[in-house]
């Protein structure tokens, strides 16, 4: 059999305020297309599929538009579980007439028991949750209170979630897993985002490919790039479209969705997705931005732009209105940036780095620029506390 | 046929902070009973069916829990508009997997003109909508421009859409309407509130039953009581709940649904709903709800009182703290005024125009109170306009 597997469509995304959304229509379409000519035997969307736990009206008539088409009009069974980015409550209302026309949503940790039987294969959808969610689980299981105390982590709680899934393996089918959270290669070591084309890792303590070994296929949501895959059988597709200035540094393809063969063999077949409308990072000196030799090369007013001007020393350009000037030239500059060589901490590093940081790591690299020491481990995990309540909150 | 009409459920509605879910869903479970115990084809929900375009989750649950036992455990086709207190986009998404076991939902005007279509009658579901809406659907419509700018008011609205549903009538079915607004019995007189138990009539302009009398039978939402039913055959089923202290003082049975028999004779019974914690209003002196006599009367701790204190004199009891004084009488205290004889408005009164009244009445009487003459006319369109506006805004 063939799944079609995306993830992280992370529907009503702006980008500095610019709305993702025609991009993400225009991606859909692509994935729809790649869907019909390989014939797929379903589609998994692996989390974070609204971006947000109250998405704006424009953003539900979008996302029903697309499930419409892929369920009901095209056919495809559809295999869905919900992200950090959903809320679980809101994303589930329906599914139970959803059910009706194969089309599989998760969006509670106990629903992930229950897996689709299809004729060779098993596929257990296990949503994003947090260890408070599997504390009243296995609380309301009859665990032992001193064993459900116990349960601090994402890491505690995956142990005993995947122990329990593998009680409902069946030993004549092949088992796939479609999830949502960090996963590396290996326990002692933290994804290294600096060497990365991610985007975002989200905060959540990072599990491990060893604690994922008996299923034959992972289908991952989470991180926005598929080079974080840690392993052959362990994947992220990756985001179907650019949602930031760092992924669109990366040279080369790198958006898709992967078709995955389960047969006798599992194999994988990487297909692109071409944007719309580019995003192009420029990284010139004033004059060179200005030069039509140069700009007469990008593709101007039918991209978007994202300009660092170099060596910028703003005394000499007082009266000039650069961003007016900029997009004169270019059309479209969903970001500005000035590096000056006066200061060693240019903005744009700045901002790069508190967009692309959890919100836990922003308050703790703010308390160490404070307090010139890192926060202890007990200030650590009232950090993380606070996030996880405020997140529930909004949901 | 035999069809159970309920409407205005607001789902998630509080009644000064306390929630009151678990009165609705009492409510619920003997809507569900009586559709049993009749044998219906189908439940009909004229509007309202939450009480905020982004109700909160819990709401979500419950009511995603009622449908579900409605339509998939007992098999009751439902036929459901959206009200003025829900959000179109919001609740209709998932409708069209909803179609698949006879559960139809109209949000949109435009889906208003393809009734569905029974044996031997045709329902016609009109959800609600602003006159802005519907001049969006005539422009589309190829509505001479001229024409679509004459659509002001929601009767210029409901006067096209009527003649519009008319056209698609067959000759040999009957027609019933479901839909959501203010209707009166006369063209010039305006819903009396003040003789009326009704909670809210929502600010809209007001229709007639002249603009219905095509159709069999007209079940309606928007206001909360029966009692408001303009004839014979245009119909509130009123809330199934009470939702304010003005409702609580209604002598006798006001809540319930009503079974409606459409055959050659089109006949309505009405089945009550009884509350599980009942509001109860007191309106006594100090002296006498403190007496053993009178409280054990009452069933104390097992309703909600609203207590208005007649006659009080603050001076007389500088000491006491009265509602704790009464809560330990009566259990839970929802409301609690004090009408002393030194002012002639109590503040009572007062609080429950301003409950009562809607957005557009209370700006219009305070512009009263403060320039001592009534706002025009023109100034009364520009009030509707941005309450049209801000209420879109929030959906």
């Amino acid at each position: 059999m063939k799944l079609l597997h995306t993830a992280d469509w992370h529907i009503g995304r702006t980008l500095n305020g610019y709305s993702l959304l025609n991009e993400q229509k225009h991606a859909f379409e692509q994935i729809l297309t790649i869907a019909r000519d390989e014939q797929v035997d379903g589609i998994v969307i692996a989390g974070d599929i609204y971006d947000r736990a109250v998405p704006n009206p424009e953003a539900v008539t979008a996302l029903t538009d697309m499930l419409k088409k892929m369920n009901l009009e095209n056919h495809f069974p559809i295999y869905a579980i919900s992200g950090n980015h959903d809320s679980a409550t809101r994303l589930s209302s329906g599914r139970e007439w959803m059910e009706y026309t194969n089309f599989h949503l998760n969006t509670f940790l106990e629903e992930t028991f229950t897996p689709i039987e299809l004729d060779t294969v098993q596929i257990f959808m296990l949503p994003f949750f947090d260890p408070l969610d599997a504390r009243v689980y296995y609380h309301h299981q009859g665990l032992d209170d001193e064993k459900v105390k116990n349960i601090v982590t994402i890491n505690d709680a995956m142990n005993l979630i995947i122990k329990d899934i593998i009680k409902k393996f069946d030993p004549n089918k092949r088992h796939i897993l479609i999830t949502h959270f960090s996963v590396t290669p290996n326990k002692d070591k933290e994804i290294d985002l600096t060497s990365e084309t991610t985007s975002k890792v989200g905060g959540l303590a990072t599990l491990t490919t060893e604690q994922f070994k008996d299923f034959d296929y992972v289908m991952m949501g989470h991180i926005h790039t598929r080079f974080a895959s840690p392993n052959k059988n362990i994947r992220y597709s990756g985001s179907p479209v650019k949602f930031n200035i760092k992924e669109a540094r990366v040279k080369g393809q790198s958006k898709g969705v992967d078709i995955v063969n389960i047969d006798d063999e599992i194999t994988r077949d990487f297909k692109p997705i071409t944007p719309k409308t580019d995003l192009i990072v420029l990284e010139e000196n004033w004059d060179t931005l200005c030069d039509q030799n140069f700009y007469t090369k990008q593709p101007v007013k039918e991209a978007w732009f994202a300009i660092t001007v170099k060596d910028f020393d703003r005394s000499e350009h007082v009266q000039l209105n650069t961003r007016s000037e900029l997009e004169q030239i270019y059309g479209t500059v969903v970001e500005l940036n000035y590096e000056s060589n006066s200061t060693s901490l240019s903005q744009q590093d700045f901002t790069t780095d508190i967009t692309d940081l959890s919100p836990e790591k922003t308050v703790s690299e703010f308390f160490q620029t404070i307090m010139q020491e890192q926060p202890s481990h007990q200030q650590k995990q009232l950090i993380e506390t606070i996030f996880n309540e405020v997140e529930r909150d909004n949901k």
